[in-house]
């Protein structure tokens, strides 16, 4: 008894993250995001599967994330041989209320992409300021393209306005992402048209995927010092 | 003289390729495809620069096509450096008198593409057995995928009518291509949409690239057993 008591008292209370895990039930397959938030929604999973016993596996977005699930004690599925999972939760650089989400600063978007995409329902979990009027206000676009085509990949989305820098790390080198690819990052025009350029993006050989996730949130989860906003897509 | 007509009657004489280099001229840069043909076409192009002093610099879309025409003697430069060349021929898989090119049998695809895309002009050469009424009667469609994403994109492929397998090497591995990732060899549909399909592919994340080649090609050069048959896209 004294013991839980303990317990109970170490374990701090975020909302975000017990708001993200609250609609997963037992026999799912969760897709982890990559990155600080999604981590915290690891965290509160682990704790729903100690404390409830409650039954999933999970699938990881990136090594780090699959990492800290495995040190918590939940169950891996290896997400390339899976068709489908059930559910998705990540973090996001920037979000809009139009369910529009900005990622990409950590170079896992390809693969996120895909988590989501394969994901019934996709949910995107964030703090207040990175809620913003217009997605690039406050962050590049990053734009992951096949090394072999820089330069001339760098011309083609020159042309339709969008210019920047390779990403290097500390060390100066390129920084290239998990599947091998490099990344640019670019400044959004203020006027932007996010649809046409996330078109125009898709259509640009040698550009493997960008931080424009425009279509892919059933649902954002947003913190306001506590108080969990919730915005779901209409259908 | 004697010996200039040993060297004559040595030169064995292959119309396509010299057709296929005929209009290049010093100072251009000159993209080389990948592939058995389009290494006729880079002993062509080295016999002209060897005979006619012709000054030009060649971006190739493989190792393999740059070995051989370093071996020529001909000048390489790096693609990844270079907005645009001035002129790319390539083989082929199948053709049709749309002008529409199948590739991706060598699973080089990505960069042929990337080469086409940066040039100003682009050829295909092949023989007539290529040229079919349909693209995909002798072959399958190559669709190169991340690895992450193998059974989920095969699901979204089979929504799409488009069912095949995984390409294997010889030793049974999985074959990976120059940019890391995976092939699938899917079957073409005999009523198949190509315009459709190709635009559905582009729109499916961890497709990195296909062997559609709709819009890529300026003109076509066919060898009907050396007459050089020639078709151009009209402006």
């Amino acid at each position: 008894m004294h013991r839980g008591f303990a317990l109970a008292e170490q374990r701090v209370i975020d909302a975000l993250a017990d708001a993200v895990v609250a609609d997963i039930t037992s026999g799912m397959i969760v897709g982890l995001g990559t990155g600080r938030t999604a981590k915290r929604g690891i965290k509160a999973l682990a704790d729903r599967v100690r404390e409830e016993g409650l039954d999933v596996q999970c699938a990881s977005s990136s090594l780090g994330s699959e990492q800290v699930a495995r040190e918590l004690g939940l169950s891996i599925v290896d997400f390339p041989t899976l068709e489908r999972v059930d559910y998705f939760f990540d973090g996001a650089d920037e979000v809009d209320r139009e369910l529009r989400v900005l990622k990409g600063s950590g170079g896992a978007m390809t693969r996120e992409r895909l988590l989501a995409w394969a994901s019934d329902r996709v949910v995107y979990m964030v703090d207040e300021h990175k809620l913003v009027a217009r997605l690039g206000t406050k962050n590049t676009l990053a734009i992951a393209v096949v090394g072999f085509g820089l330069a001339s990949i760098r011309a083609k989305l020159r042309a339709i306005g969008l210019s920047g820098v390779c990403r290097r790390t500390i060390q100066g080198e390129h920084f290239v992402t998990d599947n091998g690819n490099l990344v640019l990052d670019v400044g959004l025009p203020e006027d932007a048209n996010l649809e046409l350029i996330a078109a125009e993006l898709n259509d640009i050989p040698g550009v493997v995927d960008h931080g424009l996730f425009l279509n892919e949130a059933d649902e954002l989860l947003i913190d306001h010092d506590g108080a969990i906003e919730r915005i779901i897509r209409p259908d």
